[in-house]
């Protein structure tokens, strides 16, 4: 379709290297869809149709925008946002092929560095040869804490490659080849003997530091913590401890309260924490920017919009 | 069924280790196929009818086996074996349900392991923060060399994964979702340009040192070679040579031309060589007895046996 609002002007509010990826996917994306805008870096708030928006930029007073029609978040997460009472047009969230499908390839990769023992190879001075092969993933329970289109899309994912898997979700679902939890004992009964355990929650004030001291205590001994989720789902100075009294015995921490993670933090030094920064949840521009462009074509035609944040819930 | 010889005599030739893993597991195989059976560790020649053999173990003249109706072998890989004249009788080898997923799990996490760039996470001295993503699998052509039962398993999985994936056998394969290429220009095809490379193919006269220096020039610069096969795939010279190159930018090795890997040997001091002490082909006794069970069952009824060697073939 077309549109006939020949003069659409989109800002897009993000730093300087969103805009190398976007500044030319954008446009092409949005012609793709039929739409005809303007894509810019500056503009006079009440001109702005649209704004494309990173929770990470400067922008924060949305009040002069006065003309715009909805705000569309280039990141899944959008808790930074998400409360800013000056945001009152409608607020997507990214839900991005892209991404989804390297948060698949991450978080299956480190389950099976897990679940194989890589490490020990990779890193081995002593030269240590002992040819004895790991369970098979079907006696290696997982849990998966979060059940959105990524917690989703992995859980199934790992269950394909022959898992148990448990997914645990704030609210009761049914998701075939995998044992659903939801609800607080679920979260109990979900961690409960887990030996490898990937947090995909959205962060909101319930599922703030959800992972404390008293649940590191539920999963099988020396079980392995992937979190690509969000930093501060984790209690660090309960995981810390867990991992010094072996309870947890390892951690694959993607995000965290302060990024990049600073250089005196005592992850970086633990033997039982890898750091990866960042790069699990990277939203792909070439995928993103069709969203973003479709997310115009239907407010334009009066359709709902995709993935559109809920205030209350949080995300 | 039952059968009706009560004085059936299996000799278990394999190394000390394999019996402590199969005195049970077998017996209960057998009598669960409806076979009634002494499972030994000794015997006279004249009085066995099968043998359950390792191609590790110190039986080496078949001769005196006068009444030996199959020998059954509990490893995948008989090139050890296949050449032996003394050897007569029907020959199989090991095509074990667990053995192929714990192989596919095993090269599905290197393949992501090299994907994601993982070792550059794990081993962080520095506490270098690089937020850049790795591609997706989508664009990360994988190249897989051998469609037997586990070289096709491995290759359907990283296809479901989203990897461009060519598969290379010695005949003309057709498989769903593959690039599926044969015959010495095949090979080259399926070589060049591949990014992870991953060595699953028989070892026969043909396939001996197939990967040599010529072969080490063909794929994209920095490729991943992932070599869960055969030992002797390898030109050992020619590979140390490529890596040291650059034109191979990492290998991971888990079966060699002597095993144990000898300490000095200089696989384990490389920076760019990852060994694992052949841990991808385990065979997973549980099942294996169940295959061992039914191709006796199968002799005894007359039927075919599953997965007899092909003398000419190799395998």
């Amino acid at each position: 379709m077309s549109t006939s609002r020949g003069d659409m002007k989109i800002l897009f509010s993000a730093p300087e290297s969103d805009w190398a990826d976007y500044r030319d996917l954008l446009p092409s994306a949005l012609a793709h869809a039929g739409i005809t805008a303007e894509v810019v870096r500056e503009a006079a708030p009440d001109t702005v149709d649209y704004i494309v928006y990173a929770p990470n930029d400067d922008l924060r007073d949305f009040t002069p925008f006065t003309r715009t029609r909805a705000v569309l978040s280039l990141w899944a997460g959008v808790e930074r946002i998400v409360g800013n009472a000056t945001l009152t047009q409608p607020l997507t969230r990214m839900v991005d092929a892209g991404l989804e499908r390297g948060m698949v390839e991450y978080v299956t990769g480190h389950v099976l560095r897990h679940h194989l023992g890589m490490d020990a190879h990779v890193v081995n001075p002593e030269r240590d040869w002992t040819p004895v092969p790991p369970p098979l993933a079907a006696d290696r329970p997982v849990t998966v804490l979060g059940l959105g289109a990524l917690g989703r899309a992995c859980a199934t994912t790992l269950a394909g490659l022959g898992f148990p898997v448990t997914g645990w979700s704030r609210t009761p679902k049914r998701i075939e080849g995998l044992r659903c939890l939801s609800g607080e004992d679920g979260l109990t009964a979900a961690l409960t003997g887990a030996e490898i355990i990937v947090a995909l929650l959205p962060l909101t004030p319930e599922t703030e530091g959800i992972l404390d001291a008293a649940r590191f205590a539920l999963p099988a001994p020396r079980a392995a913590l992937i979190n690509p989720g969000r930093g501060a789902l984790i209690d660090d100075a309960a995981l810390l401890e867990a991992l010094d009294a072996g309870r947890i015995g390892h951690a694959t921490l993607d995000v965290f309260r302060t990024e990049p993670l600073p250089r005196e933090h005592p992850y970086w030094a633990h033997p039982r924490v890898t750091v990866t920064p960042h790069v699990a949840s990277a939203t792909r521009p070439a995928t993103a920017a069709r969203v973003i462009a479709e997310n115009i074509r239907r407010a334009e035609a009066g359709e709902p919009l995709l993935f559109e944040v809920d205030r209350v819930r949080g995300y």
